[in-house]
């Protein structure tokens, strides 16, 4: 067992609440010792965080889908940890786990942190530490149920989806080629239009830093969008709002073009093609699916393991580059899953 | 038989597409011969025509859920007319009518308008020529399948109707409390808000005109909004969509606050509560419906005459009054479902 009393902990704390992008005056840097779990709980390693647009919202005062972090707290994070001390059967030194250590080295995982699948073990037969933080995790989750339980996208009708590069974007498009869809993403750059393209097999891809996002719908979309799955709102949803086929679904799983306004959010000001196209615009949070993460999981290494789904993270090394890192998703300087790594396995 | 040749038709047509709120020059002012009816076919006299929101919306150029009206063309409208001479064993002179003759004092309908139930006989045992332009009329029937059918609200769940005293807002929220729910208006001025709560039986209807809304939804809707039935859009969706229950239903049926815009439509700014609160919003059109009209009939005309269901109708005389009969809608001057009366019975 490792000997906790020789670890320093380092941590990045949440400081301020931003007003737009987070600089680094918005972060505290702070060292702990480590501290041996409490009865029933665990002690991790961090190998692996993922880095979120989510993050930012978490970062914002007010009533959301989860309490915001709060000022002084370490910053809230998932990841993929090994188990380095434990004082539960549950889990053995040594166990790979899927978690949530926030922004820091180490983390002590207290018995509630355990339960409703808080923290699990993962296979790396399954997938790399890094896909279990994108196809297996979360961004693969949040694609999963939301373009199949919200979007319900029935065979030859049209997927669009946002973000197709990033993270939940590259499981949706990939997912909705699977179930017989065409599948049509947006991106920022030639290079990730061409990726999503050529290497994931989507139908098309629109450059929206260098196209008309609307003529390229009209053209990869002869019959009219049936599922838009949103991850960045603003005027691409507004694009995608002209384009929508009889009875479309929209599922809201993001905004992250909206995140760091220091203005008001960009409404939809199409929204009225919802009613004259009898569309629906649904929000999703992944969490309420938590109880069917295992069948998503299975169905999901499936298809990495027969070639079906392929997968890009865009690994970052280094606790201390976290605040810059960051920023590279609301950018789009990111290619693929965005993934902080902490420390080697 | 009435000697058609010995009747002039007056009528009234689109002259131009209106900028904003419609003005008279918008209007041609025609009188025309009547003709015999076509082989298959009826002429009728027109009784009372609906005034609908919906009409400024026809007007408008450009792909909506139906083609717009044609510069040049007879002003579509929806109404009640007597036969006054058929060439076709469906429809017997004399017989009353639902049908869409436009805004004239005669028309002539051919076979393909009296198919797929564009016009039906009415039964005045059910309701008054009033009535069924109203409850048992086009707004009844949006209210009905609006409200059941999209907005799927549970017993016990609050459902909020915008245009609380309107046409579409009255079967709204007396078919919620039927239904076992609470119901909340919104409306505008003190007059039509106690009309709302102490003849149609709403628990509390909030003025807009005069109060905050937002309060109001906080201090009527403790638990959240379940279902929103939206007639207006603009500020008042914006305020409700702060107030949404978890998996909320808002029903986008129309936006009268934005149809007569010269600016761009104010899309809500609040939309990603949709993501909080895994709400949806969703489009209809009550054409969709019509091979279910007759089932909503039955059901509504038993309310009507069991009491459970009052009507109230703000009827206007003459056809000529019709270019600033139409704007009451738009400056809220109209109490309860619009009706021009073109002809006595």
């Amino acid at each position: 067992m490792t000997d906790l009393a020789a670890l320093a902990n380092h941590q990045i704390r949440l400081a301020a609440r931003p007003n737009g992008l987070p600089t680094r005056n918005d972060w505290n840097f702070t060292t702990e010792p480590v501290a041996p779990p409490v009865d029933g709980g665990i002690v991790v390693k961090v190998l692996s965080l993922s880095l979120d647009p989510a993050m930012r919202g978490w970062m914002n005062e007010g009533k959301s889908y989860i309490p915001p972090v709060g000022i002084g707290e370490v910053m809230r994070a998932s990841g993929v940890a090994k188990v380095i001390a434990s004082a539960t059967p549950a889990f053995s030194v040594g166990d790979l786990v899927s978690c949530g250590p926030g922004v820091q080295e180490y983390a002590a995982l207290a018995p509630n942190d355990l339960q409703r699948g808080g923290v699990f073990k993962i296979d790396l037969a399954a997938g790399s530490v890094t896909q279990w933080l994108n196809v297996l995790g979360m961004p693969g989750m949040t694609g999963y149920f939301g373009l199949l339980d919200v979007g319900q996208p029935q065979p030859g009708q049209t997927v669009v989806v946002s973000g197709a590069a990033g993270a939940v974007g590259q499981t949706v498009g990939q997912l909705a080629r699977i179930k017989g869809c065409r599948a049509v993403g947006i991106a920022g750059g030639p290079e990730k239009c061409a990726w999503v393209v050529d290497e994931l097999g989507f139908d098309a891809c629109i450059d929206y830093k260098t196209g008309d996002v609307k003529a390229g719908l009209k053209q990869h979309c002869p019959q009219g969008v049936d599922v838009y799955f949103d991850n960045v709102g603003g005027d691409i949803l507004e694009a995608v709002l002209t384009r929508l086929a009889r009875k479309a679904r929209i599922v809201i799983c993001g905004a992250i073009s909206q995140y760091n306004n220091t203005t008001p959010v960009q409404g939809p000001a199409n929204y009225l093609s919802l009613l004259v196209n009898r569309a629906r615009m649904e929000g999703m949070v992944v969490f309420d699916y938590a109880d069917r993460y295992p069948i998503a999981v299975k169905e999901l290494a499936g298809y990495l393991k027969d070639g079906r789904m392929k997968s890009k993270e865009d690994v970052v090394v280094g606790l201390e580059t976290f605040p810059e890192s960051l920023l590279k998703l609301f950018s789009g300087a990111n290619f693929g899953k965005l993934v902080l790594e902490v420390a080697g396995a």
